[in-house]
């Protein structure tokens, strides 16, 4: 991982921001090279999500928005992460981190190599040693250093009890503890070893003010997600677009998260860029209404596309295998990638599903079976009618859409059949509603209406989410493209080259373009030609310094798929069956072929596009 | 104006976000059509400024950064509006709208109409008559109705003494003073007509707090401008990208700023998006140190590009026409456009010119002359070596580049020629440092060091800024782009259509593909045909809902230029010469032409690139 760091640093991929100034934490620039590569990505995604659909449209909201949307969307209330505090530091420190960054520390290494000496003895004697020694320097504020005898007698009388220690990270709270509260032992602070407070919900969203004064009545806040923006502009985008559910809206933007220990490079920043598509899609109720029965899932693969009888599940399983098609398209193959289906425990209590995209980072931890499973790339939520329910009780703007197609099947249907769709239908709204807080008589009434309304064809639709981030996706690609080649020269002395070997379709530079020798007028001219010709169409880097196999070398380590270079043949000076012809150089193989100027252009774009 | 805001909502162009909460002011979203509007815009500009250019490198770097570069930027002390509050209502009024907001209210227009009346009376009655009639209603908090009688006899009091009101705006002054304070007369608020409170700064600049605690350590601002970014990554970029001075790094993303009273749709808005390019040149010193003299500004073009002995004002002319240029490609035709150069009064102390290219909005002033300047869409400044100077100051860290060329002319030169260089330069750096604060002997000693830096080939390279705002630009876009027309039937019923003409460049959607009729499966079968062939090269849109005329005007309504309709004669029924062949549909004039779809693809992208 630190080769990767270095490397994006000196090819001009990441830069710390405002380095000159010492840096700012959890915040990175993407230099040259990284924001062509991001770019990339972000059109690949538009493209493939928007344009290239005739089901979904595109949006460009803004980050700061009515805090309302927040109160609905329940990020002012939940959106938290539980946080202890040092009690002698003041550092604040995530709790579901805690044992982490405990296994970073060199104090909690030594002291960890301590008590495994000591496990099955009860006189605590070197822990006694070490906490005189280099507890005092590296964890001065540690119970087990400020008060060794306390601890220590606290060890030993649970221990008589019989409350051994089960691990490790159970002895630390043993050895951090002077005074038992109320809630037993107490965390150490990995910084230095103090008491942690219990932890506290700490909202994760950056808060600012708009307007002159910086009162309660003005606090905004930088959207920690570009998806709710969406949903409060569905009714907009639908009665605008020409569009019908199913349909969905393409957003990509940035976000922030007020992360307390941003990690592993830009993995998790605090400002980073997401790609979100809410597709929103007709309640299994409404599909088994129309179309007699809602699809089975096929075990893998949609090659007929979507049809109109696919409920939640089978959109679900389509959108997953579209973004796994989409990753794979840009170079990330399947051997790369893991998934995570959340379990019921996982899940809000209003998601039907959700499968994690995984890729195998550096930094990625191996589960209990030795296996990398990966850190999440995209999430794809099954999320019913939860957000746009949300939207419509606060804002008290109807979010519903009406459907001819169900009002005129619903009144076909069998008596018996309306019954049976209508309470399933109540159910889960009085399920929604309840468990969003409405009274029961109030949530009846509601789920009532709703459930009549169904019966009148209408519904909120309900939405598929895949949601991408961006940076871990550059991570993603760097992480994959990189490749180290050692050579040994003739003198036997050996050098360690490296290529990036990023999949044409996202790589910074398209083409370089090279004349082969820097002071032959006619070749700096036919090869100035040559870049005019492609510019136009994909981004090209053209290079006259230094040998050609330099140029090369560095057209490798910025990721260029193609190099061309204008040479003497191109002039004929081998004869007219070469004439503007030129060497067409592979990055992955350095293998070379003819190719003539003029079908240049397309077959670049056959490959790059 | 209002016809350009309810079409923008009405065909998903722009909504006022978070809508359905009652909006927050100042912020705007972009719909479906919007979203690709402002893609085109975005994506020609980094096509034209990055991939085309050799000397231009790309960045993206994050919106929060570290609050010591707005320290440096002078935006933490002085990027403040002077504003007043109102005593009685609490508004908060900016200094220099007082009197735009104030000509807008319905009590000024009626109290305005009044004194004009009223000019050479002095009796005032026709004054009371209104305080006590509408005034008392519109302006309850205005001197003149709370207490008539005082304000009133300063006013006598004054013009007894020769001081009579020199027009409509003094007027306001003494109708709304009350008790006249040590700076005499006061401004009234436009909302109530309460008292205004002298002018004091407000800071521009959208505040937040990153990291766990809100304390003063942890302030950070959004970005309020994309360059200092640049300027803070000046040297990463320098080091990776392999340019050389002169060259240029751009930027595109947002930016915000905490304007008191957003005005004029998206034209001033909290949130926009900048589009900016910082292009670093050798200051004149070292271009007339290698090539003798700083070359003469021609009066207009460089048709030769570029030449290694611009100096500032060349190169300072080059952008502007550049982006003129830009400007004209994609619509703006020279006569929509003005220009404002301006005079050293306006300039900041470091700068030395700054030309604004200006676009004739619906809301544009016009000036004494009658005319319409127009409003500014992009400055082109030229900002000396300020904004580097200003990081070497404050981050420590060096920002002048070693130029062999230089280093090897100064060599050559005549002692006269070297002594006056020197001191040319000596004086410029000393006029900077002193102007910054920099005590006398520090600057001294400071401008002697980088005077014979310069002799050693050493310097801050200059700056020419190109500044752009995207959502004005896609303002006047819409704007430029509506046309109305009016038909009358036959039956003599008169119908107001427009058309948006776009250039096809910047147009959201390029092509409409149409089936001549949608029940008809050949016709439809190969329209989708058409539309897949386009689909992977630019913005399709496939309609087959209603009359092929509707379909049309729908197109001309989302301003796409080309349409294409697949009917009998594609199948071949009029004979093989017309098989495969499409209608074309002009959108401007509603010409047709007949193409072949093998042709197709070519035709439209050499039209809309």
């Amino acid at each position: 991982m630190e080769k990767i760091v270095s490397l994006c640093k000196r090819r001009g991929f990441i830069f710390q921001s405002s380095e000159i100034y010492g840096g700012i934490n959890g915040f990175w620039d993407y230099g040259p090279l990284g924001a062509e590569l991001k770019r990339n990505v972000k059109e690949l995604w538009w493209n493939t999500m928007t344009r290239q659909r005739d089901d979904v449209a595109g949006l460009e909201a803004t980050i700061i928005m009515s805090p309302l949307i927040w109160k609905a969307s329940g990020h002012v209330d939940t959106f938290s992460d539980p946080m202890c505090t040092c009690k002698a530091c003041k550092k604040l420190i995530r709790e579901d981190q805690w044992w982490t960054l405990m296994c970073e520390q060199s104090w909690v290494q030594s002291l960890a190599a301590v008590v495994e000496a000591n496990t099955n003895k009860l006189s605590g004697e070197d822990l006694l040693k070490w906490a005189k020694g280099r507890g005092k320097h590296l964890a001065p504020n540690l119970a087990l250093v400020r008060n060794p005898e306390v601890t220590l007698s606290w060890l030993a009388e649970d221990i008589e009890k019989g409350k051994r220690p089960a691990d490790a990270k159970e002895y630390f709270l043993y050895l951090a503890t002077e005074q038992r509260g109320a809630t037993g032992f107490v965390k150490p602070c990995p910084h230095c070893g103090g008491e942690l407070t219990e932890p506290r919900p700490f909202n994760l969203m950056l808060k600012t003010h708009t307007g002159p004064i910086e009162s309660d009545e003005n606090i905004a806040y930088l959207r920690p997600e570009t998806a709710q923006a969406i949903f409060a502009q569905f009714k907009n985008v639908l009665d605008t677009s020409r569009q019908k559910v199913p349909f969905g809206i393409a957003q990509v933007g940035k976000a922030f998260r007020n992360e307390i220990t941003p990690r592993n490079f830009t993995f998790r920043s605090r400002e980073f860029e997401q790609m979100e598509l809410e597709f929103f899609i007709k309640p299994d109720e409404a599909i088994e209404a129309i179309h007699g029965s809602v699809a089975t899932v096929p075990s893998t693969g949609h090659p007929g596309g979507p049809q109109p009888n696919w409920g939640w599940q089978a959109w679900h399983q389509y959108w997953v295998e579209e973004r796994v098609k989409f990753y794979e398209g840009i170079g990330l193959s399947s051997q790369t990638l893991g998934f995570h289906v959340q379990t019921p425990e996982e899940l809000a209590h209003y998601a039907r599903a959700c499968t994690d995209i995984l890729f195998k980072f550096p930094f990625s931890k191996k589960d209990e079976q030795g296996n990398v499973t990966g850190d999440e790339l995209e999430g794809i939520a099954a999320r019913s009618d939860f957000d746009l329910s949300q939207h419509a009780r606060f804002s008290g703007k109807p979010m519903g859409v009406f459907d001819d197609e169900l009002r005129a099947a619903w009144g076909k249907l069998p008596e018996e059949k309306q019954k049976d769709l209508w309470k399933r239908y109540y159910d889960n709204r009085k399920k929604y509603l309840t468990k969003s807080g409405v009274a029961e008589e109030a949530a009846t009434k509601q789920a009532t209406e709703d459930a009549n309304g169904l019966a009148k064809g209408q519904y909120i639709p309900h939405v598929i989410e895949p949601s991408a981030g961006v940076d871990r996706l550059i991570l993603a690609l760097i992480t994959n493209a990189y490749s180290e080649t050692s050579k040994t020269d003739e003198k036997g002395k050996s050098e360690t080259t490296f290529v990036m070997k990023f999949h044409p379709r996202v790589a910074p530079i398209k083409v370089g373009v090279l004349p082969l020798l820097k002071n032959k007028p006619e070749l700096v001219k036919k090869a100035l030609e040559v870049r005019e010709l492609l510019r136009p169409w994909l981004n090209v880097y053209y290079d006259d310094g230094g040998s050609i196999g330099k140029r090369y070398a560095r057209q490798d380590e910025a990721g260029t798929p193609f190099c061309v270079t204008v040479d003497f043949d191109t002039l004929g000076e081998k004869g007219p069956e070469l004439l503007d012809t030129v060497t067409l150089r592979y990055r992955d193989d350095g293998r070379q072929e003819r190719l003539k100027i003029s079908e240049l252009r397309d077959w670049l774009l056959a490959r790059v596009r």
